[in-house]
């Protein structure tokens, strides 16, 4: 019997934030996976999901998605991770690849799922909650309400214009990515007439740095950072 | 001891996407309850956490939050409904309120939260997967990847404009509440040089009418159906 490939998103880093899909295929699963940029990198999501599901008696696999500026090592290093996923679903394992957050939020896993499935072999996506729907757990602040809309912006350069955009036309927005940007955010709120102190950052939950609470531009934010913007 | 209010998203619909947590929290509560607009109307999020909890020993309480369109009649409403919950609470018994997707999105929990803890009880909130998280896997097509942005914009009057910017700047755009408008967003993309049959209409899922597909203006949708819009 050929394996199945999972693709699974362990939710934003409390382990209780984990579905029960989730749990169920990984404590089936004889592989459990996750994309890396070079070897012995380790995994977030790992962590997260061996806090659920023990993992002693599991091949764990890393596999390597190298981020070199060369495109043909890149092509060569995909190729490779995905001919390996291949053999192990030949050899009749089922193969869980678990990823932060939700699987359609910023994650290379769809890639991998397209190129697999192209191949002939069974997959399956188990969405997971993307730490923007934590974060507004957590700030106790709605996403959106009524017939509200909401943007969602990572910072990085190039998308200041859609920032300002999303500021402009949308009640609601969350900046992902933010943990360098939080002054910059600020002052984009000031020129659009918003108050950046009504904006909440929800930092590094459950990790060194937590804070959750109103932008304050004279704190340091830790890597992962998320700013909740809605406007009153 | 006072009790504690809950407010859990079970997510889109799928018991498996419950997090652990909601089954968790579920369990021990002595009160399920929910918020209806009139007495009797039952509730999709409790029908989908009954698969997973034994409901059975449990409290159902419905509280209702009235629609009628005179403010005095609704304030009655809702403060009636939150003084039950508060006695509730101060017999000791713990209240979990169910919301379909997440806690975030489009629901009412979020103004009860606010509500009921200014009141001096505790109050947890426990976020959900939200129904386009779920499209998107089900699709097998990202939100987004690398430094794109996503817009959500619910079909309703007054977000034409919103909707036509959102297609305009973002690279990602969900519609939400879309099953009445699926031919006015296929004129939308066309109108900006899209393709309709690019979209992903992700419709009913697990219910009568399922239909995850290309979008196709010969098609009637169910009340359930999001539109997931990634420019190629």
């Amino acid at each position: 019997m050929t394996g199945k490939l999972y693709g699974i998103g362990v939710g934003p880093g409390d382990p209780g934030l984990m579905t029960l899909r989730a749990k169920e295929i990984l404590e089936r699963c004889g592989v459990v996976g996750y994309p890396v940029r070079s070897e012995g990198e380790g995994s977030v999501a790992f962590d997260i999901a061996s806090q659920v599901v023990d993992m002693s008696s599991k091949t764990v696999a890393e596999f390597v998605f190298s981020m070199n500026p060369r495109d043909s090592v890149r092509e060569k290093c995909r190729e490779a991770a995905i001919n390996r996923m291949c053999s192990l679903l030949d050899e009749g394992s089922d193969i869980a690849m678990v990823t932060l957050g939700d699987v359609g939020v910023y994650s290379t896993y769809m890639y991998i799922d397209e190129e697999v499935r192209s191949r002939g072999y069974e997959t399956e996506i188990v969405p997971g909650i993307p730490s923007f729907c934590h974060g507004s757990a957590l700030a106790r602040q709605p996403l959106m309400i009524g017939d509200e809309g909401l943007a969602v912006v990572p910072m990085a350069k190039g998308n200041t214009h859609l920032l300002m955009e999303a500021m402009e036309g949308f009640d609601n927005i969350v900046v992902m990515k933010a943990f360098k940007a939080v002054d910059t955010i600020a002052d984009m709120m000031e020129a659009k007439g918003l108050d950046p102190s009504d904006a909440v950052v929800v930092s590094n939950v459950g990790m060194e740095g937590e804070y959750i609470g109103p932008l304050d531009r004279n704190r340091e934010y830790g890597y992962f950072t998320t700013v909740l913007i809605r406007k009153r």
